[in-house]
């Protein structure tokens, strides 16, 4: 099963607001509620959001009343606003977002539109699973048979379309045969390590044990870490790395017991157009996402009290060991190499 | 209020499980009762289980049916094992323990040993106060106006007799009338940052920003961090540092952001007979501090999923600044320097 997919006329995704509790699926029927989806977190990822802003860019154009063109481009032009500001960080959703509105302008009329819209969605949906599968390949490469794995937030089948990103790697190694156990960051604020990381690694018979983020350091300092694997939501040309806060904690404590540390995504995620991390923009989320757990039935602090709630953090270049896309891994000089990775999309998209 | 105190006859203590909920006091009837409090945290903090610990022997003496000095003393070994055992990591448990069988050795009949137990107990406790003002005073001269101070778990009233360590230190800033903003760490697993330190910050008018322990790196690589300041639950004699797990990864991002990083340390806490932290014991934590919290009212995880919870980590002293300590402040080279500082406060007992 995917985790966002075109069903009847909707948009139809897993609810991961309320995994592993209960598995429900949530049904989009115009854009204004995929972008709600997207800003309430029903479905997140970087991949994800990218596939599920596609299918929202098809939608618009399914519900679109415009009676020409012009209307209708008009009508998406507004939908890719709304559906470009729902989270600012993942450049994969302004990406897709793009790729669908340059596909409308390239269409006919309206009934052209409208049809090459969602075979554009569908098609970046398709290509999300495919980009995942080589990763994962490539990525393995880089799994020993006995490797402990640190893996922080949710980079699996949920976080993509399916098949996952740094979890696909995992996945990869897996199916390999090799024999693997897999740290899982419980992730706070959201806890997406915790609530949907267990859940797949389950689901996927892969051995792996829970931990608070802040026990990452102690793990790693006694030598109990053979490599860290995450995802990313925005990579900077020069190889900075935007991704769940905590990130960046955790890369300076791999690389300072000399355990590697590669972020795992798709080209989509690169942004060649930022030159570094600083001119990434950081989502600061609401104070419930803290305020909103209880520790054994109480509140963990009174709901009043001031609260700041970053989403990200970048982490520099200089800790990454590497970074896998589903075109190889580039390695140091980023802004070289990522140069080459993307581009190496390009060509094979040109190629098909 | 002091955190722990001799009432009536028993160790009355602040239950720090049910705040910021309830407030509501434990009485300890004998030692096996107080050692389960230390055991499940109704109290906790090095310096408050030291002088719970001190009480808790002094209540073996007080409850022991002995009747001749040696069956007393083999009464306070067996009290002594039991409370020694209570928790692994923290050195002043051990310490205190230590002192008050000293005494006990050192006094005359049973009588003479129960009333000296109690006053060794009280005197312990009262330094504890005293110390804790003398470290704040050293520390707070490295607060200047106007500082934004990182702060890990709880290290104020609660977790001394009273007063605190690197919280006493931020009290002594902020009554020195010096404009400080606390950024405080939530502490996962068991949230004392959120659930104890916003508590006492609201009751002391220090203003402060609650924050996961995830975002500290984003805060200091974004210059909004002055000084990072914590407590010690042992400090070996080459400075390395046990602490609260996550210490370690915070003192790795301050560290690459050029940001001074200080445990604050009653000189009890240093164990000179420990050559570095590779030798302080890591204690375990039950499964439930980690799967026992709920997000948005959902567990996090099915309840079996299996989980590793270390409550320390260590954090190699390369990465301290300087150790405040009731003496002064100890600055590499630290086995030099912690020395001094400790024989520091030697010299002063022996004076008084």
């Amino acid at each position: 099963m995917r985790s966002v997919e075109w069903h009847d006329g909707k948009v139809r995704m897993i609810d991961q607001r309320l995994l592993p509790a209960e598995f429900q699926m949530l049904e989009c029927e115009n854009y204004q509620e995929v972008a709600e989806a997207i800003r309430d977190m029903a479905i997140r990822g970087a991949p994800a959001i990218g596939a599920t802003a596609a299918f929202g860019m098809a939608m618009a154009a399914h519900c679109s009343q415009a009676e020409d063109r012009d209307e209708l481009l008009a009508d998406l032009r507004e939908a890719a606003k709304t559906l470009r500001a729902a989270r600012p960080t993942a450049v994969n959703l302004s990406w897709a977002v793009s790729r669908l509105m340059r596909r409308a302008e390239s269409a006919g009329d309206g009934a052209a539109i409208r049809k090459a819209m969602l075979e554009e969605a569908q098609a970046l949906a398709n290509e999300d699973v495919e980009v995942n599968r080589r990763l994962g390949q490539h990525g393995a490469a880089l799994v020993q048979d006995g490797d402990t794995i640190l893996h922080h937030c949710n980079t699996g089948a949920l976080a993509t379309v399916d098949y996952g990103t740094a979890l696909g790697v995992i996945r990869t190694a897996h199916e390999q045969g090799k024999h693997i156990h897999v740290l899982v960051d419980e992730t706070r604020p959201r806890l997406q390590g915790a609530r949907l990381t267990t859940w797949e690694l389950e689901q996927l018979g892969v051995p792996f044990t829970l931990i608070v983020d802040n026990a990452a350091g102690h793990f790693l300092r006694t030598g109990q870490v053979d490599i860290v694997l995450v995802g990313a939501d925005r990579v900077a040309a020069n190889g900075d790395v935007a991704n769940k806060i905590g990130t960046y904690k955790l890369a300076l404590a791999a690389h300072d017991n000399g355990v590697p540390f590669y972020p795992c995504v798709p080209t989509s995620t690169v942004d060649l157009a930022l030159p570094t991390g600083d001119d990434i923009p950081i989502e600061q989320r609401p104070a419930e996402e803290i305020t909103g757990v209880t520790y054994q039935g109480q509140p963990i602090a009174s709901e009043d009290v001031p609260v700041s709630n970053p989403a990200f953090d970048v982490t520099p270049y200089r800790y990454v060991s590497g970074i896998v896309t589903e075109n190889g891994i580039a390695y140091p000089p980023f802004d070289l190499n990522l140069r080459r990775m993307v581009e190496g999309s390009t060509e094979k998209e040109r190629e098909d």
